[in-house]
């Protein structure tokens, strides 16, 4: 077995590639913007590059086990990104991995990003050890993978584990959701959501807040972290509320698979104690009875910058681990 | 290996048991009155003795695979029954399957009753051959099997799988459930929550209705059935109330394991169209975009009479399956 494998974050805004370890050590990282190549064989043809010259950089070439990669709405089971709004190409179903593995040579897998980050996360993270947990990413939106006894659970499509589109909310002042439908909790618990939750309460209300300096349309979670760090209350209230929805939520996750985890992950993960105290509290107080004690909320421990392409690079490993389950077989 | 098993059902009135062959047989089946046996010791003496009697009647003695037993609030890791509050043994866990293999000899599995009607559609009903689908009981309470490639999700604690309790209503209004939470799928959606919908129909309005010819706390699921079946306008509405709600849980079960089907179980599945129709709709009406058309909505195919020693029995087979997957060592 080979000593290297290749990770591949791919964002709406910029696909980073990285050569890592079997430690877990980021050799090397390289990075190109997504939304240069409009054209897929363009993008693959400069991803296909940079990767080769990454490797014989860092004197690999030859070495490399496999490549990982994460991507919005990636598909396990086909190795395809599919109707995945924030890339650049056109077609429903990009067969991503296929592609990058003809040009390149080397076995390339593909899922989506959350569940890349579970992935690194049991590989390199805090849930080493783990054989059952779920990983939610709070981004942009909330993604989640799911962790059942130490395989992800992709289900019969390779769609598995969407839990940001759980419905929290069924009045009929639900939120919209980029999906179409009403009450997702990505709606509420994603950097969007709570900059959403922010502006409802600021339009509100007449509570006085360090957010009412900032033009409402420009409020990002970021500063709603910045103003709680500052003793703002209503930016507390925030967190406090978002922490409640969220953590009812994940009660309500553990009855379905029994986790002995819930890890958080990405931007709203940071805001650290404003987010998981209350979090933390709202999940334990909504747990039902059998499961009380059973379930640890724990935050990411992957360090920042190379979080993303040592969770897909994981996969560049897990070749062997799937075709042992069959699952190629699906 | 053997040809037959034996499968115990216990519930808090009865306890059937039943030789199987591997064809899926019910050979001779017998029972005993599960409060009838306060005493755990005799309970075992008396089960024990009734299993080697039913053997010896079908001429199978010897040739007993193994035995599977579904019971409220089983664990399957640990084969004990846990905090069950309808059965009539003290203490808060009960090392029945340990207590059964030690008087027959005979290799002994326990699983919570819905986990073992999710074995008995998969050995022998509408679920054979699928991969992944999440099992619906409705009875008197709402339970749940799901299978994840193949296997039951049992999850970190072997208690994965309880969807009677996901919250489907998280206004102030929500149901007391028995769990001591609010708002639980099965304060609505089993034989006593619609019986519920029904009760609080009847006093909220003046609509005529057949259902009024009885007195409100004796109404049971079935007369609503049977009130429905005369096109009786309020109970009609009633079943379309309870299969909205039912459905919205059902596409939301489908974002965490992307089940090829999820399949209805227990006496309000025998409803019919009436419970069916109204789930499917709402079901699909509430679907993520990305699972659209890969979720079919089934109805146990199994033999009421059967179904629930037919669904344990399935477990008498098993073990060789589970220690492939070494959840043994959990």
């Amino acid at each position: 077995m080979k000593q290297y494998v290749i990770g591949i974050d791919i964002g709406g805004t910029n696909t980073v590639i990285g050569v890592v370890s079997r430690a877990g050590d980021v050799l090397a990282s390289d990075s190109i913007k997504t939304r240069d190549y409009p054209s897929l064989d363009n993008y693959v043809t400069t991803l296909s590059s940079r990767i080769q010259a990454l490797s014989d950089r860092c004197g690999v070439s030859g070495n490399i086990e496999g490549i990982g990669i994460g991507a919005p709405n990636g598909n396990y089971y086909r190795g395809t990104i599919e109707l995945a709004p924030n890339l650049p190409w056109k077609g429903v179903t990009i067969p991503l991995a296929q592609l990058i593995e003809g040009r390149t040579g080397i076995p390339t897998h593909l899922t989506n990003d959350a569940n890349a980050a579970a992935m690194g996360e049991m590989t390199y993270g805090v849930a080493r050890g783990l054989r059952h947990f779920i990983m939610i990413t709070l981004g942009t939106g909330v993604g989640s993978g799911i962790i059942v006894d130490g395989n992800l659970l992709y289900g019969s499509t390779g769609f598995a584990g969407e839990l940001g589109h759980v419905i929290v909310d069924r009045t009929p002042q639900a939120r919209l959701c980029g999906c179409g439908r009403h009450g997702c909790l990505e709606t509420y618990c994603s950097a969007t959501g709570i900059a959403r939750t922010a502006r409802e309460r600021l339009s509100y209300s007449v509570e006085p807040s360090l957010l009412r300096r900032i033009e409402p349309d420009k409020i990002t979670s970021r500063d709603i972290y910045d103003a709680a760090v500052e003793g703002d209350a209503m930016a507390i209230s925030i967190f406090r509320e978002t922490g409640i929805i969220l953590g009812r939520a994940l009660a309500d996750m553990c009855v379905f698979s029994s986790p002995e985890a819930i890890i958080l992950f990405g931007g709203l993960a940071k805001a650290g104690d404003f987010i998981r105290r209350y979090t933390e509290e709202a999940m334990n107080e909504n747990m039902l009875n059998i499961f009380h004690g059973t379930v640890r909320l724990l935050v990411s421990g992957l360090k920042d910058a190379d979080a993303a392409v040592l969770g897909a690079s994981a996969l560049g490993w897990e070749k062997v681990v799937f075709e042992q389950n069959n699952v190629s077989s699906v």
